[in-house]
């Protein structure tokens, strides 16, 4: 007999390792001798009673999530307001868990399903309805309060530094007589951690990136143009990150500056880079050439970090342990215990210091011209990306991910549209 | 003392393999009592008389070439005209190497190259000068006659596979409240060789890339909408991957239909993917993503093909052997034995087969509807993106890529401005 039903579900943007949580949550699971059930899309899943049963799962199958990308099943995009403005969400939950005998309700996600779980603790607490509520940490943006860094962040890191320092090689074999400027778009609307992360690609001056433009930096066009221009006097190229959230000092998205409606009135799309090469073409008439690697960078797990890959086991066999144990409302987080060795480990911190807080990049992190990053930013980030974790390929020469054919347990209420 | 001098020089666009026939070419050299000098920047290092001599590069380096991408002694794009037209170029090709006394000269690269060797060996018969050319293989493009495949192809082939199918994941697990339509755009202006292989990400019609677009089809736009919009209602979301040299039915690249000048006079860079996930956003109303991975899929040799690679090395070893031997005018080429266990050789073919000839996709590698590859395909394209070599990394997380500290051996001509 189970000793309990444990609700496992996935929230936001999914990355390179979210799945191998997942994986150490079942694994946990089933040696505590749980019943673990998830949500199929997140919170979705569970509003509309969507829940698969993962017992079924052979443990191969379990086993193989740990080096498979994306979300196994399923993510959201759904933000539960306050308690007062969705009360009938919580509540409806709350009828769900009870249904299917719930005790323990893990949300893997970031600073909204930080908020999710604490107020889905609350409610549950308000109906004296005995739940665990835990939350697991994930988030490429690594913008998460109290843990040191993210799962999911330090595999994007890894995939950011190796890329540009593949792409640059390239570059400057080519520069005398082709692209002398290159542009990399790294994702990170609200803070420069992954544009960060692709100053890892070199050491020294001359070596790319030569240039990073962080969104904690006002983009000023002809500083940047002079700079560009510097470095293709100096190395003969130039290759730039450019962090997507980046903005003009009255707070404009550089990105946005390009789209809008042309004169057909065709969408034209977005983009750092594509418009940094342009300014960069028109102004110097250098050679341009950019990369939008978008989705790739996060569900790049052929390039995953062995660091980034354990802390996301870590991370969810914690969030077991925590849950059978009553630890109600909090989030296994990671505590650096020492930058070199890198040292870590995993302890408990109340949700309330993590939901609405967000981690901002330390200022020092960033060079003093405000174009490249610090010793204090390396010591930080190079842990983070150490180490390889590669799936295993087929013969096909493809990586063998795995495959969830999902089995829902029964419906037990009313049907429900969130 | 050296049995003879080789020179060797890459030109066009570098590939995750270059390098590796580069060391293999070394080490041949070495083998065979050769003093092996290199081109800066491909053919124009060799006008302009800059030589890297690499018997002072260590046996390390030279080795840790054949994981390192990018072209290590620089390359080139610059094009020889007939030698009527650019006569006196050829002249002074054949005075570098009476100067430096070089009998080998090995150019690793296209179609151009391939008819550049050609002209440099004919205009070495007509002066005298005891010289042998021999072509080596390279390109992404896939596009070289004769050859079976060429080395780089696989490699970018397997970025392709790989990438399609892990951004594919992601969309997969977010598309129920996020992105449904995602776009990636794969190089091939003339060909959709590395399109083609992005459907190697999947077997079944539900399995991403739902739709590819390949040049070799016209781009008909409402056609492509309403099977966008079928695969979204049948699948839940639509992975595109396509060429970035797709054409509508008159000719008319559609990368070009976004690029030109905005209202403030400032240059728009085209794309295929953000012009056809803008198309899809207007028509359909689908959120939409995409990526131009632009050169990480040349430079990524942190996702080699060992297939690619052995065959990289292969045509840099046989190229020596010829050269040595004393075959003139010809190309190491791939011959494929069979597919299933692939099995290959190396053999000589004439330059004046490959020169000016370009191999275009057969057309049963695309399905009748034009949106996928066949069976034909993929027996043709899965073996040479099979197999792993990933290179070395290094405590800081990123791989140890080989540096080349370039050693020019002295001038004895004239300085020469090509």
């Amino acid at each position: 007999m189970a000793a309990g039903t444990l609700l496992y579900a996935q929230s936001g943007g999914v990355t390179a390792v979210i799945n191998a949580t997942a994986s150490a949550v079942i694994q946990a699971g089933r040696r505590h001798g749980l019943r673990v059930l998830a949500g199929r899309n997140g919170i979705l899943g569970v509003l509309r009673e969507q829940l698969i049963d993962t017992t079924p799962l052979p443990a191969s199958t379990v086993k193989a999530l740990a080096h498979t990308p994306g979300g196994a099943f399923g993510s959201c995009r759904y933000k539960l307001k306050s308690l007062d403005a969705d009360r009938a969400k919580y509540e409806r939950l709350i009828e769900v868990f009870k249904a299917h005998d719930v005790r323990y309700f893990l949300y893997n996600g970031g600073n909204d399903s930080a908020d999710t779980s604490l107020k889905v603790s609350q409610i549950a607490a308000e109906f004296g309805y005995p739940l665990t509520c835990v939350g697991v940490p994930k988030t490429v943006d690594n913008d998460l309060a109290v843990t040191d860094t993210c799962p999911g962040f330090g595999s994007a890191a890894k995939y950011t530094a190796v890329s540009v320092r593949e792409a640059a090689l390239d570059v400057a074999a080519m520069a005398d007589t082709s692209t002398k400027v290159f542009v990399y778009e790294a994702m990170g609307r609200h803070a420069g951690w992954l544009a960060a992360a692709g100053g890892l690609a070199g050491r020294t001056d001359d070596e790319a990136p030569h240039l990073i433009l962080f969104p904690e930096r006002a983009y000023d066009e002809a500083a940047f143009l002079a700079k560009v221009r510097e470095v293709v006097e100096r190395v003969g190229y130039c290759v730039v990150v450019a962090s997507e959230g980046i903005r003009t000092a009255d707070g404009t998205f550089v990105a946005d500056a390009g789209a809008g409606k042309d004169a057909f009135g065709h969408t034209q799309l977005g983009g750092v880079a594509s418009l940094l090469a342009a300014r960069v073409k028109d102004a110097l008439g250098y050679k341009v050439h950019w990369t939008l690697p978008d989705y790739l960078q996060r569900s790049a797990r052929h390039l995953a970090s062995e660091t980034d890959l354990k802390q996301a086991i870590a991370v969810g066999t914690a969030a077991v342990d925590y849950a059978v144990k009553g630890r109600n409302a909090v989030m296994p987080v990671i505590k650096r215990i020492k930058d070199r060795p890198y040292r870590w480990t995993i302890e408990p911190a109340h949700l309330s210091d993590i939901a609405n807080h967000e981690r901002t990049m330390p200022d020092d992190f960033i060079r003093e011209d405000g174009y490249g990053i610090t010793d204090a930013a390396r010591r930080y980030l190079e842990p983070l990306i150490r180490g390889e974790a590669p799936p295993p390929y087929g013969r096909d020469g493809v990586p063998k991910y795995a495959r969830i054919d999902a089995s829902y347990v029964d419906k037990r209420l009313a049907s429900y549209a969130p």
